[in-house]
């Protein structure tokens, strides 16, 4: 900060919120290696190191000089670019900020009991064991929601909402699930049936090499123009893309007998790996640079993953690619793997489930964890609602299999409330943004079939990924899209692709 | 620290190197990581973040509550190895502590100046030009060696050598270097005209696929005992051991034609790697669980790859590895690797040296940097002495030929100037404790021969390893072998090896 800046509190903020990027570019590198190559005795050093972290971030975003300075900035001259940039330093400050110290150590201590129990209790389909601890977490998490919503102004479940998918309310998300609740059944339905006419998916045979795998995952990630100067391939347990907007680690995971596992899942995560790389370059390292939200960083993986990944014009580049690696095999058709791609098959787990029965899955917990945080409901009442809902909406029963019922995701147990929504949001934003991309550029299709993916690439990177967190999320979908976020484009994308309609 | 503890000052003191230690942490990961794995991309964002912490911890060193906390915890109650950390602590203070900031800073853009030029300089073969830029640096050093002498009351040349030596003094190697001096050029020549008159060495025939010199590598250190649990292996442009004693991060390089290049790397930055593993456990976080120096660092690495690396015994062990990988041919034998891993040949190049010659490079560079810093010469002094010498000690012609000469090593142009008498220290203390494990263990040779490494590790652990900074070297010295540092044991170990004495 220069002493006559015409903008000194502003400036000044910007410096401490650069310092702030460049420390959690430590700890994004030291998460990374910590899933991708840490050997398990490193586990407790690289713990300590991180929480020492994360209490240096925690005291800088707490520093009492920052609500002054954010203060005083408001009535500095700004451009429209740092208006924004402020916006979003507020919400850095307050998501710090909001909570009293002493509920967030109750709620770290509470859902570090509760994750380490049920990594237990989940396997033994202990329901009883697991709601002892779920019940604080559920306790806290509604004190928190009551402090953010003061903070905030939100209704309480949305302000924990906020947290990942800014702007949006839980009416907005009444309105999408609602339609969606009218059609999808049905829909599902439909499809299996349609399917079960077909003759049989063929599943391409291993076993497949894990060092032809990643040369496969690497050609195709070059296809799908990832950087390779600004990121990298590695393996973890569980696919992510991590790093940071100027090296992007993302992971994949090899298995011998399936080889669409490890490929699909580097395509869904080069989606996210090119979001970041996309990111404002020349605002980086302040909060304005950061991907919007969880479920604009969803609709990016999920355009790599299932609208172009499903997309028969797609799916033909990648077999010649197939072949290259493995040598020709009956399963390495593009007929073969589209419709391998876009097998239907309700099920009752979330993260197996295919394109069309995973909005079910995401409206269920929503539905629920919403009623539980406003205390409609209790913990007591999970299982008989889950039972229900997964009935209505997936014809499955599930009647005390807690273990694939309400106890499958990490998500509760970690008191991760409000998260959920944005797995089906960013399905229905990709949709809107391929639809807009049509109507747009009648051709699409053939290009994208002619394995050429610039119109696509070159469209979210003016629309989304240069956008950083420029706009609120429903000001962003309208800028892009010229309407709000419209249930039909996924309705439209699912009938067409499924029912051929 | 609790309010009342004993010892208050010296719990405090531990709970600031425990902070200190975990974000040290942080910065070997990801120094580690930019090595091993970054994409060129990264660099500048990679940079600013290590920067970002190099600057917090040079906040957190220099504080001025640590000058008062170190002088209470000196009239305070401490056992044995608390007192020793405590000389530790302030060890790491002084060096934080004891330059003008303004000094440092003058240092570090002199340094980059000149290091970034000399990138270019030495192909070009370019004295005038480095020398430009060589002078400042040589000028700092001066200033930066009285002031660490008025701190230390060492001499200047002394103080800067104890950064990496901590207790040696100039004195004390010239005694033994002068000892050196006195065999050592005529030792090179009957060794060498020994080996003229043997028949020529096969090397191995290559291409080696890396796959399986990494297999190799991974067996061997295996075989060394390296706990796979607390460290792993990569690989980097030039092979180095980094990370966290809990997670040591070591590389090697690949050679498609050169076999013994990745092995004998591997060899050596294991040895680093378990003297880090071998850290008292229960000090790790405080200086004095540190490695005691440098030259002790190299004493175990060359510990690893030339008292046991070129032992015949150990070389047998090797053979079957070796083949188990890239089938049997004819440079596989024991006796033919030993006599590879043992030629001499006087060369222009340090690091390319063999173990006979190493230490006129050494001896060399150490009486012109002594002179240098002691203002006795000037930096154009230089290439007249080089010449000299190298004529001297290794019958070398380097007249003009610069880029070969003085301008070899990174060390002198960024400022590193105490160093170099570290590497024939640690051939000298991995001789003197090879002598001490003999007269020890009589039948020691067998028992390598045998493949039964545990008499060498175990001595090391207890002698070396599980000491970390307890003594002072000198003092580590003679507890683990009797007596101060000996060339006597370096000669013998020379004169048996390649006279075969």
């Amino acid at each position: 900060m220069t002493a006559n800046a015409p903008t000194p509190a502003y400036t000044d903020l910007e410096a401490r919120f650069l310092r702030l990027y460049r420390f959690e570019h430590l700890g994004s590198i030291v998460g990374w290696d910590q899933a991708a190559n840490m050997p398990s005795g490193g586990n407790e050093a690289r713990a300590a190191a991180m929480a020492e972290l994360d209490g240096l971030l925690h005291a800088q975003r707490t520093d009492p000089a920052l609500a002054a300075l954010l203060r005083q900035a408001e009535a500095e001259s700004l451009s429209d670019w740092q208006r924004a940039n402020l916006r979003e330093m507020r919400r850095d400050w307050l998501a710090a900020n909001a909570l009293p110290a002493a509920l967030v150590e109750r709620r770290t201590l509470a859902t570090a009991r509760c994750e380490h129990a049920w990594r237990r209790q989940r396997p033994a389909n202990d329901w009883a064991g697991f709601v002892e601890n779920f019940r604080p977490v559920v306790q806290i998490a509604r004190e928190e929601a009551m402090h953010l919503a003061e903070a905030t102004g939100l209704m309480p479940y949305d302000a924990l909402m906020d947290r990942f998918e800014p702007g949006m309310t839980s009416a907005e998300v009444d309105r999408v699930f609602g339609d969606l609740k009218t059609w999808l059944p049905d829909l599902i339905q439909r499809v299996q049936a349609r399917q079960q006419a077909e003759q049989p998916v063929l599943r391409p045979a291993g076993p497949f090499a894990q060092a032809q795998q990643k040369a496969l995952s690497l050609r195709v990630m070059q296809f799908l123009d990832f950087n390779f100067e600004g990121g990298r391939l590695d393996e973890s347990t569980h696919p992510f893309s991590g790093g940071v907007p100027e090296d992007v680690r993302l992971t994949t995971r090899y298995a011998a007998d399936d080889l669409m596992s490890s490929l699909m899942g580097t395509v869904h995560e080069t989606g996210h790996a090119r979001y970041e790389q996309g990111l404002p370059r020349e605002w980086l390292g302040q909060p304005i640079a950061r991907a919007r939200s969880y479920g604009l960083h969803e609709s990016q993986s999920l355009s790599f993953e299932m609208q172009l990944g499903a997309h028969p014009g797609f799916v033909a580049q990648l077999v010649p690619l197939m072949v290259e690696q493995f040598g020709p095999q009956p399963a390495f058709t593009a007929e073969n793997l589209t419709r391998l791609a876009t097998r239907v098959e309700p099920g009752l787990i979330r993260v197996d489930a295919d394109e069309v029965t995973y909005p079910a899955h995401v409206i269920l917990r929503f539905e629920i964890e919403r009623a539980l945080i406003e205390g409609q409901i209790e913990v007591d009442d999970i299982p008989a609602l889950w039972d229900e809902k997964m009935a209505a909406y997936l014809g499955r029963d599930t009647r005390g299999d807690y273990r694939n019922g309400p106890m499958q995701d990490v998500h509760w147990p970690s008191g991760s409330f409000g998260y959920f929504p944005c797995y089906t949001l960013g399905a229905m934003y990709a949709a809107q943004w391929f639809a807009t991309m049509r109507s747009q550029m009648p051709d699409l299709d053939e290009r994208i079939a002619a394995g050429d993916l610039n119109p696509v690439f070159d469209w979210l990177k003016d629309h989304i990924w240069r956008q950083g967190a420029r706009w609120e999320t429903p000001e962003l979908t309208r800028r892009a899209s010229g309407e709000a976020l419209n249930p039909a484009h996924f309705r439209a994308h699912l009938e067409g692709r499924y029912l051929g309609r």
